[in-house]
């Protein structure tokens, strides 16, 4: 996970390949379950072969404990 | 639709609204579908309430006139 500033923001960022564009959309739903699941939600971005996850908390404009776990259960996803 | 430059190659982007994070990955999804169909894949990101769809044809790393048909087709599915 990078740690990236955007318009002022902290953010944390990580990119995860895959096969196709099938396969990250695929991914991409299943961050989008999790982050239902706790109510907190990044930005996905959804390319051929690749899903770009970027976790931040809105409400305080940068990064608050929560997103570090939300990257490391992004992981989890991945993973499994 | 907007016309950006990004790290040198021209993209059509646009976003659209919803009303919440599982309208926005429905419509993801959707427009992910019209993409296999087509074999031609956009950037798809999804947020809390919004999807961003870019277009561009990587090959050329610019606009070809199937991006602007890729386009009309998002709109199609945004309103269907």
């Amino acid at each position: 996970w990078q740690i990236l500033e955007h318009d002022g923001i902290m953010q944390l960022q990580r990119s995860f390949t895959f096969r196709d564009f099938a396969q990250a959309l695929s991914f991409t739903n299943r961050v989008g379950e999790l982050a239902e699941s706790q109510g907190h939600h990044p930005a996905l971005t959804t390319e051929w072969g690749k899903t770009t996850v970027t976790w931040w908390t809105h409400k305080i404009r940068g990064l608050h404990r929560n997103d570090f776990i939300m990257a490391a259960r992004t992981d989890e996803v991945a993973h499994s």
